[in-house]
């Protein structure tokens, strides 16, 4: 076995953080370019098992914790939501100032370590590699934290009801979220949205849908030019698109039968809630149907079903890492999805003893209360609630044919909570004239939108998903923000 | 078998554009809201075969042209890419009255027909399916096309070396784009697209990659200010995102090892050029490495090589339509993919006669020259140029640490055109405080993104790729407009 260790701490730009003397082959600060390869065989926090007892491997980690007590430094090493405990002992394998160097250390360094696996008699509680410990023989400082950290790491997976806002809020500059980030807790809940897109796009592909790419900057407001950002483009002004849905519609029209996109939609609304961003990730769907469209509706539960599912299946390491900080109970669904007319619906508030009309839209509180009421009695925390008073929904909604007070659209729920809204759109350029005029509507500013009806256009529906309300709704969080990397909301605009 | 058409034909709200008299269960224009569905069971044009000889079928499709002729019209009836023959011919399927209604109906309109299938003697040469054509008995107006079209359809695909430039601006609104999406050729670019798409983040995912969504909206120019658009902001300014670079390091920082994201870029460049766009989709790659960043443009280009792979395995009826509008030479690589250094392809360069300094930057016309030199010596199409002048890339690039004029960067080529930038990226604040201040810039605008390596940040690089480049290129086109559904330049907002 080559000792470069040596080698290695020469070409290091910085000096040792401490000065004792350490024989240059065990411990030291190496250099972050590395000219040439050292043959280390790194292994993973999450592989060290019992099996690979009394072996010596090379890992690289974070130090996540450091004690030291007379003649030993006890240390936890990090990889993501993996971590190990790490011996260094004065003995035939460490010297005193190796001890020392270990000890000093700064929290949150990125070291890279020789060791051997030894079993433990009882198990590290603290730990997720419970049955073995690391005693320490080489120990490199790879890449070297400042001492003082905005937010202490143990504090960010202290379980806690109110979210993450208070502890977002406390540092400046980007490194408090960057800290969040690299919890335990964050690492399982993106991990799970990244599942969440995969399980969404290969559900779609596998139903025949083309992937496509809709434009972000466009000339004009689609719905009026309320809540829209206004962007600087060159000697003229253009609009962020608040939903990909003109694009999903001309595709339609331009025979792609079946569409989904995957893509940041921006809504400049000053709402300050719990589940308002100003940008978030669309998940949005738009599809020709043959008679009806509830085939539309039947293509997206099902595709939500097969995200539950996968989700349940593939993701339960996340669920529980997640749970740990914020328990909530296992989300339910039924196969196929409980679909409820709006009539059905309000007669449940009804029952309950709200009070509303028949053509009145839901409030957020009816919402959620309904979401209860559909829990009870049907055992699931997600439906569909179909049938919307056309009252209630845009101009380019499609009536429906046997009742002109309600409409062929819907809304999805995940535990109470609207996650997708959609409708068969008015394919006839002559009907969308008619309900734009009604809705007072300037035609001018929709011309473009209507004329790409004029030339044939196969009946369609559709509706777009918010990712981070999936996500959040799916693991029982109550704020958005935990499940967007980086949210944006009327007062957030860093990291 | 049950007749439906008269109840449907009931149930429509516009008249027939003929006045002639139908039988009312054999033709005529049928509701767009179906209230209750037809048991028709659609087949796709492209199922139609001689082993559906003598079947009657349903079939939903658009009317591609129409020919009439005494007794008979004849219609080609298209879906996506495929079309078939079809006749409406007086007799005892068909009365004069139905021929006059078929042969009124508009191009472009959409149809439900009820036909028998047919094997023809003599090959349809202008059809996809060649060996059938389809005998109506029934046809239905599902939606109908206004007469005149801003844009004949078959002047579309008309081989064109121009590119669809001219073509594009000739009509108002968005009606000649959206033809455009129909023609086959784009079909067959879109869905190739869409693959890109799907293979990029398959490779990735199976090689441990996580995927992340970044935001657009950033409070800071990252690069200085130059080249980005600005939004109004509620009571502020923001910009739009240049690039994800700096969430994607973070993310890095915060632990994710190896992170991937597909999204909008934005660049408000003022360059009306074949291959600039201010909008495009960002493939975009940030990976921690152990040792070396060849680590890390070994994932890339392994990642490329899948996606080529996976074109040419599953995309080859896509890539023949193309090739039929606009011919190319099949794209070629090679496993492992070919990486030159810097220095040589300088060496290359000036052999063929080119005068440049050794620190020099390539101009897109001698990179092009470059590839024409590494197609004839090496037959590849694909290559990597490593170890650019540090002096020509951006200041957290790292230097190479063996020399002190070269870099740690890299750019990928297709066809002999730039379609990925990267660089493993300085991780230390220290040295990427002093390369900052060697760039002239100003510290407090980039204070949040050298903060993110204050605590610890493993060795790591990336890059980013254009997808329409990476599609043209490919298929051999010759302008990134043609593999944009909604392209976006300095003078195009619109569709």
């Amino acid at each position: 076995k080559r000792r470069r260790g040596q080698e290695l701490l020469g070409r290091s730009r910085r000096p040792s953080a401490v000065s004792s003397p350490v024989a240059a082959d065990k411990a030291g600060n190496e250099m972050f370019m590395f000219a040439s390869e050292p043959d280390r065989k790194l292994v993973r926090v999450q592989d060290l098992t019992p099996e690979k007892a009394d072996q010596l491997i090379w890992l690289r980690a974070r130090v996540h914790t450091s004690r030291a007590k007379g003649k030993q430094c006890f240390l936890v090493l990090r990889q993501q939501q993996f971590n190990v405990q790490a011996l260094v002992a004065v003995g035939d394998r460490a010297s005193k100032q190796m001890v020392k160097f270990a000890a000093n250390i700064t929290k949150e360094s990125i070291v890279d370590v020789e060791a051997a696996v030894r079993k433990v008699e009882q198990k590290i509680e603290s730990c997720s590699q419970q049955d073995v410990e690391l005693h320490v023989e080489r120990i490199f400082v790879i890449s070297q934290a400042e001492a003082r950290l905005p937010l202490q790491l143990e504090d960010a997976v202290r379980p806690d009801g109110e979210g993450e806002e208070v502890r977002t809020e406390k540092g400046g500059g980007c490194r408090p979220r960057l800290q969040l980030l690299e919890t335990t807790t964050s690492q399982a809940v993106f991990r799970l949205q990244s599942g969440v897109c995969q399980l969404f796009r290969d559900t779609l592909t596998k139903k025949g849908f083309v992937e496509i790419q809709t434009p972000k900057i466009i000339s004009a407001a689609s719905e009026g030019g309320a809540n829209v950002f206004t962007v600087s483009y060159f000697k003229t002004s253009a609009y962020l698109a608040q939903s990909p849905q003109l694009y999903k519609q001309m595709c339609i029209c331009a025979d792609f039968d079946k569409v989904f996109c995957v893509g940041p939609v921006f809504r400049a609304e000053d709402s300050n809630t719990h589940r308002h961003l100003t940008e978030f990730v669309g998940l949005d769907i738009e599809m020709a149907f043959n008679y009806h469209y509830h085939e539309v509706i039947e293509s997206i539960t099902d595709t939500m079903v097969q995200i539950f599912k996968g989700l349940r299946d593939n993701f339960q390491t996340e669920i529980q890492t997640v749970n740990k900080q914020f328990p909530s109970e296992p989300f339910k669904f039924l196969e196929p999805t409980l679909r409820l007319e709006y009539t059905e619906g309000v007669a449940m508030l009804r029952e309950a003893g709200v009070e509303m009309g028949d053509e009145d839209d839901l409030s957020t509180p009816n919402e959620k209360l309904l979401g209860r009421l559909v829990k009870e009695k049907y055992d699931t925390d997600f439906y569909v609630l179909d049938k919307y008073p056309l009252a209630v929904r845009p101009f380019y909604t499609m009536p429906d044919p046997h009742n002109p007070k309600y409409s062929n659209s819907y809304d999805m729920f995940m535990r109470g909570e609207e996650i997708l809204s959609g409708a068969q759109r008015v394919h006839d350029a002559q009907l969308l004239t008619e309900r734009a005029q009604h809705h007072q509507i300037d035609l001018e500013k929709i011309k473009s939108y209507i004329d790409s009806f004029r030339y044939g256009a196969p009946p369609h529906a559709g509706g777009g998903i918010g990712l981070e309300r999936v996500c959040m709704l799916y693991l029982g969080l109550h704020n958005v923000r935990q499940t967007s990397m980086f949210p944006r909301d009327p007062k957030r605009l860093t990291p």
